[in-house]
This record gives C-alpha cells, structure tokens and sequence, in this order.
C-alpha cells in the first residue's frame, strides 16, 4: 500500500489498544510507548516499550522502530514530543496537540473560527475570580486550563460565595471560568481528516454523562437535519484550520440558539466506540488509515447503536450482559477500581 | 466473568491473529504456539512460543502459562495434544480433531449420523483403486486421507487411464476415492457450540472456490427456506454428536436430492470471514467466548455481504480497494506468494 508498516502509539489504554487491534486488520504493527507496566494495549501490540517520557533514548529507540507516531492522549510532555518529532511525523499534528492541551488556548482557537462558545475567562487569581463571576453570572464552573479529564480538575461555582472553594479546588493551577450553558443535550462528532484533505465525520451521537464521566452515547442523535448539516461543517471546520490528519472527537451543546462547541480531542473518543458495531469502518481504524496515509474508509452507519460504558463495579453486570445480544468490549485492565472504565458494550437496535 | 484469563492458540496464523483480536475484546489475552518465526498471530498476541510441536518442554511451559488451549488448524501432532492434554483442557474436543484430521474417519462418523455424502471407497493401492474405480465411476477424485488442504493432496480422475497417475500424486499415502457430486453450488455453515451444550449457527453463505481455494463467499446464499434449516439442522447434529465446543465450518453441496456433506473443519473457517462485518459477533468471537466458557453472543446478520479472498497477486488491487467502501482484512505476511492467502474484503450491500 505505502512504506508506513509499524505505527508507533503514545500511551497504552485502552485507547491504543483498539487502535493497535484497527493497525491488525489494515496487516500493519503497532508499538506502544507507555510509562506504567502491563498497560491494556501491550496485549495487543507487536513491540511495547515501557519507559518514562523523559527517557530521551528509550524516545529515540522507540522513533527509529516505527514509521508513523501517534496518540492516545493529549497530555503528552512537550520535551518528548520534540524528540520524537525530530525523527518521525507525529499524527494529529503538533498544532492540534497544543491546542486541546490548554482550554484557553482551545477556546481563543475556536472562537478564532467564529465558532460559538460558552462564555469564559481567563482566571489566575482571587480577584480575577470575581471580575469573571461578575461578568459571567453563576452558575459557572472552574476548570484547570491543562490536564482535565473525566470531570477532573473541575469545581462548580453556585454562587459567589464558592468562589474560594473552587479556586482552591485549582490548588494553584491556571484556570478558565466558563459560563453554563442553557443546552437540551450534548452530542459529538467524530471527524477524520487524512493527508490529503478529505474529510469524513461520523454521524453525531448523543452523550450521557454521569458525575463527569460519559455514561452512554446513542446514535441517531436528536438533530434537526440542519443542526446534523452544522454539526458536521462545524467539524470540518475544525478539522482544516489544524491541518489535522486522524479522527478528532468533537463535543457540542445543542440549545435553542444553535451547537455550541464544548470542547475538542485530538484523539479517538470515547463518544466514538459505538462505530465499532454500528459501521463497516469504525473510527480507530479510520484513525489508523490517516495516520498511516491510506485514504480514509466507509463510516457510513449500518445499524442504530447505543453505546454503554462499564465503568467500575459496572463490570458486576458482566455475567448477565454476556447472555444479551450486546456486543461487549473489554480492556484487560486487571483490577477494578470505582470511576476506571473498564469496558463498553453496543447495544445495536434491530432493523425492521 | 470467570477464570479464563489467557487462552492458548495452536498455530499463528491468519486464524489465530483473528481469533486474538477478537479474544482481546472480551478482554482476554492470547498465547501462540507457532514453530515458525514471526508468523501473523504475533503481531497482535500478548506472549508467543516459537517451538516445534516435538518440544516437549516448551509445550509444557506454553500450557502451564495458559487457561485453555485451542487451535487454528486441525493437522496437529498427536504426540503434541497428548502432552498439552495432560495439562490443560483443549477446545474443541480430541476427538473432533481426530475425525477431520482423517478422511475416511470423518466420512465414516458422519454416515454414521445419517448425512448424505458422496460416494467414497478407502484406496490402499492400484487393485484397490481399480475396485473403487469400478464401484463409483468415473469422473472422480483421489485425496488423501489426511493432511491435504486448499486443494493440495488431490487428484482428478476423469477416466480409469487417469488412475496410475493420480496414485503416483498420492506419494504412497493413503487415500480415498470421492466421486463426483452434481451439485449446483456449495454452502458453508459455521456452526458454534458452547460448554453447556447451545448451539448456534451463522446465516450460510455461498461458496466459489477457484483452482480448490476459496474465492468469494456471499450471504444470504441460494438457499430455499426448508434447505436452510436442513443446513442449521445439520450442522447442530454433528456439534452435538462430537460434544463440540467452539465454532466448526460445515461445507455442503446443494443438490436436487438435498444437501451432501463436503467436509467439516473443526475449527474457524475462511467461509466465515463475512461475519466480521455481517454480525454483532463474528465467527472469531463466538469460538472465543465457547472456549473460554462464555455464553455464546448475538450471531444473527444485521447486513449482506460478499466476502472475496485476497490471494497472491490480488494484493496489487489493494491501493484501488482502500478507495471504495469495502471493509479490508489484512494479516500482515510480509511476503506475497502466489496461492498464499494475504487477506480478505467484505464488501457490505446497504440496505435500502
């Protein structure tokens, strides 16, 4: 097909260890670069390599074995990726990186596009705190600008009188204050750009989310078909000003006055997984074909699924979701802890 | 679920890179046994044993690292299965291997059920020959009586002159003669057995084989609604009869008296590749979780397709078929041969 054989794959969750298993089915290798040991995707990878992100040989070692690199997560140490970038492409590009890393960064970016956001400020301190509530009302939530995820690094705001509890809660961290927002429902896209600048989206699914974690995604999604039209253009939007090449989960507030976009992630989503059983291409092999330089594949949607996280003791209801007609996926963790996804099931809805 | 956390794949294969895949979504590792280096299964299995099958101390350290065995061929050493028997249950069951593994055994036992079969006779040596010859007419074919696959170990006989060639072909190994069925098409059910005795069957497909390789297989097959059950039913008796478990491929000829058996392979079967993308759960999955003792999933067919094999040269028309919406199964053998199977498309037929 080309010259790209082994994709190299920062982070061994359960992320990398389905695209390690969509690299299988396209006859390429996979290497995973994780830090801790034992990690999901070394079940399912040719070549692991377990070291820290500051080993700058085990990067090096790593590079020179792989044609292609890329991510399970965006929180990767700038130091590391100016290693391996020095010897292999990295796919979603750098710019993508930088952007999702930091949320104001990602908000300035999107509004840049003219695309609407909730309102936020930028929050460094006590005072700046209480300008920025004064400004945007309460409710309001106070997020970390860098390494939130799954709700974490986050403090609600009722009213005035949280504000110091929730800018302790940053224990010191540069913040962003964003407004509530007055949506119906979340839903997300997944997009895929490859090399060339196709670009194919998923269709949006509709998310759940329980104490900051997603609970379940459900495709259709309730969409008008021109907020389905917005969704999309909204994601190709995104997906050409990064010159972005992979699959991008993006998050939307549907309300009265349109998709807000809540955030992106230049990575595979977990909104993304009911792909695995609702289309013939799923989004870590549509993935997989981008960073590998194969043009991108058929995610046209065969059956309506709904998608379901097993999260924690979730994992009790194993026995009997095993006797359902539910398609089950599991990540190999080995020890079940309260808030670790440990898998997902697809509930696909029968056709007439 | 239960205590079955690695399971142990004879053979490195294509099937067993498939069966590992479809392991690690029920969260299970895999361990492949493979005399010959870097084979198929490795690239995506958690540990692999590079030994010969006469090795007795590496069969003993493959089994005691292991839950379960199976296999993804059925030309095992005996000697082998006796040494890892002793340390570990093997799915499916000793003796269904002993019965595909010999022809003349296999028709025996599935007379023995009543099938419909074509006409055969044990062949030893020329007179013999003559005899069967005599007995079932001509044309006919000579096999022998183990270790043949994809066509090899066969030779036609289109007259009695063809005899002492064909014999010749045989090399002195014992053979059966088969005579010609005339059949309209050939159908294959892949049939899957759990432990506590459900047995469930996927839709049959169509079969074309080409110069004794399979080429294409489409479902639903040319079936009428009293073939297809008889098809099921067939398949049922044999997996209850052997006390089976796991998934074995049932090869038929449809013919105006009813369906013929061909031959059945205890194991997954190329004719069943469409289910990855026809099904919830594929024909790999459904083997995996009989094995490891799951209930077995959802087999039923949500879409059409038309499985076509990747053979040798076809690999050149892969640049072309990452462009359509065909669904690409490759298996990572680093070399083209002609005959050698490099991987598979399934292409979907979207529903109206």
């Amino acid at each position: 097909m080309n010259n790209v054989k082994t994709i190299g794959i920062l982070g061994g969750g359960q992320l990398g260890r389905m695209l390690s298993v969509a690299a299988s089915r396209l006859g390429l290798k996979t290497h995973i670069y994780e830090p801790s040991a034992n990690p999901p995707a070394a079940h399912v990878a040719d070549a692991v390599t377990t070291a820290s992100y500051e080993d700058v040989a085990a990067l090096q070692a790593f590079a020179a074995s792989v044609d292609v690199i890329t991510y399970e997560f965006e929180n990767i140490p700038t130091s590391a990726l100016d290693v391996l970038e020095a010897l292999r492409p990295i796919h979603p590009p750098r710019g993508a990186l930088a952007t999702s890393q930091d949320r104001l960064v990602e908000k300035a970016f999107l509004q840049g596009l003219g695309l609407q956001l909730a309102p936020f400020a930028d929050v460094q301190n006590a005072d700046e705190l209480a300008r920025a509530i004064a400004e945007i009302g309460t409710p309001a939530i106070l997020k970390t600008r860098t390494m939130g995820y799954d709700g974490k690094g986050q403090a609600r705001i009722m009213s005035p009188a949280d504000a110091d509890a929730a800018l302790a809660d940053m224990a010191g961290a540069s913040s962003i204050l964003e407004g509530f927002v007055n949506f119906s429902h979340e839903v997300s896209v997944i997009g895929a750009r490859a090399a060339d600048g196709a670009v194919s989206c998923f269709d949006p699914g509709e998310n759940v989310h329980v104490n900051g974690i997603l609970r379940t995604t459900t495709v259709p999604a309730k969409l008008t078909p021109s907020q389905r039209t917005d969704a999309v253009l909204i994601a190709a939007r995104i997906l050409n000003a990064l010159d972005y090449v992979g699959v991008m989960g993006l998050e939307l507030f549907v309300t009265p006055q349109g998709l807000i976009v809540n955030e992106i992630a230049p990575r595979v989503h977990n909104s993304g997984h009911w792909t695995q059983n609702g289309c013939a291409i799923d989004q870590f092999e549509q993935h997989i074909r981008a960073v590998a330089g194969w043009p991108l594949g058929d995610g046209s949607r065969h059956s309506d699924v709904m998608m379901e996280n097993l999260i924690g003791d979730d994992m009790d209801k194993l026995p009997a979701l095993a006797k359902t007609d539910a398609a089950i996926h599991l990540y190999g963790k080995s020890d079940v802890k309260a808030g670790r996804k440990m898998g997902h099931v697809n509930h696909i809805k029968k056709g007439a």
